[in-house]
């Protein structure tokens, strides 16, 4: 079974770069290492932020920032997304004047930051949500793990880099990378949002950490399930369960924690048929965040 | 040879917090997990971002955060630091009005973010620095990363959680941590400024990737040797090399991989008497990020 969007495309020589060095003996050593840009995202005329990205889909990252973020409310209708190379910066457009823009023009936030109350933005998009209470199977868990540590990408082939994965069941339908975790869970995000892709029926995996805002990312687009083999913090878990979200934690080999959301938990696996996590799927500079 | 300051105190409740949740069998099971908490800065009465912390030092983590985002100049003075711990706010005084203040107030910055274009803020701050060509011997590596990774700390209870030590040869000064990456250094850069810490001396190790954020905050700090267990981005190896900044990272067990600042390495260490990487060292929900 193989995975139907990997983004980046790993064989993109744009995304990474050989870089010479020295070894611990002194000697001559040439690696490859993942490549960073900056990429300033604007919301009509309002800038809103310079993200640091790998820079292989500003579109989708712009997007699903600004939905993630709450900037952007699924009622706001998108009329465009520009992105601009040479400046480095992609313009996402609306019908009409977003609720960010209008509280800027008016001066009623008392940040002095666009995304300085982000935090509340987000929280707010929280309230009244419900997830679907889709069931997922255990099994399904090993088989994801295992296509995602053993698919080529950019992750497995230079570290520094964190990749989320969209699945349905079994089945692994995007997977993106970028040098942020954040990121990656935007550029899904996006890419969702302009495919017209349903979100109840599937899981969120991810490279990691369960903290508060990658809980929030994924209720916000509707998943009702995130995993990652990373840990949790406190704030994440309270988060997951507020929202009545499945949140599975340290999932490496056999094991896996689940915090919050068991109840949407099918545990169909004959766990003797699961190995322990084979150490060659730590890589070279691998990412655990 | 033990480590003199870490933070947060692995000891105090505060930090963390015991979780209850389900294991892959179905079967119940308790874990801690990192508490993670917003903190608002101010400086003066403009208030500058979110930070989600551990919360254990906000003083030390709004300080070094405002000085390593270039918004505040050594230049400045200060003239009070308040945290109130009720409204999650911390505020750091000034003397006089700072320069990103007085951009916001006459609207000179087109961002609608105090830190919209806080990657030009420290960009520039770059601009003409020179760092000291104090030599590290290879030696003092295997030492330094053989206490971090033996010495009691959430990092290595919880996992989820990054780590930033200031060393000076062979003694770790300082092990701070926190939720995300930037805040551990920020953290050790408020402790440095306000405890008058001299850099030229000092490598800081870190568990984090080393990102152009990374790599610039360590330049600001005005320390000349950055080193990690984790990859690059091909951005961060650009700045280092623009500064002259010794970039070490992939550092396990014998091996580490020097992408910059060369010049400043004795190779001291006889590698046969360097173990390959202890698989405990590989802990329960690690963040090798």
């Amino acid at each position: 079974m193989t995975i139907d969007l990997i983004l980046p495309d790993p064989e993109d020589p744009r995304l990474s770069r050989a870089v010479e060095g020295v070894d611990e003996n002194g000697q001559g050593k040439s690696i490859r290492v993942i490549e960073e840009r900056p990429l300033t995202i604007y919301l009509n005329s309002q800038e809103i932020v310079t993200a640091m990205t790998i820079g292989d889909h500003p579109e989708y990252l712009a997007l699903g920032f600004l939905l993630n973020q709450g900037m952007l409310k699924k009622s706001d209708q998108i009329t465009g997304i520009d992105f601009d190379e040479e400046l480095e910066v992609v313009v996402v457009r609306t019908a009409g004047v977003t609720d960010v823009e209008d509280k800027l023009e008016k001066k009623t936030r008392t940040s002095g930051c666009a995304v300085g109350t982000v935090f509340g933005d987000m929280m707010a998009g929280l309230e009244g949500l419900t997830l679907p209470d889709t069931p997922v199977h255990t099994s399904t868990f090993y088989d994801l793990s295992y296509q995602i540590n053993h698919t080529p990408s950019l992750y497995m082939e230079t570290g520094a880099i964190h990749g989320t994965a969209l699945c349905q069941g079994r089945k692994v339908l995007a997977y993106m990378e970028d040098v942020g975790r954040h990121n990656a869970v935007d550029k899904i995000a996006g890419w969702m949002y302009l495919s017209g892709v349903p979100a109840a029926d599937k899981v969120l995996y991810t490279t990691g950490r369960l903290t508060s805002e990658m809980v929030i990312k994924t209720a916000l687009m509707g998943i009702p399930t995130l995993i990652s083999r990373s840990g949790f913090t406190a704030w994440g878990v309270d988060i997951a369960q507020q929202v009545g979200l499945t949140l599975i934690g340290r999932m490496r080999g056999k094991k896996f924690t689940c915090l919050s959301g068991q109840h949407r938990l099918v545990f169909d696996q004959d766990l003797s048929l699961v190995p322990d996590e084979d150490k060659k799927q730590r890589r070279k500079g691998a990412v655990h965040d």
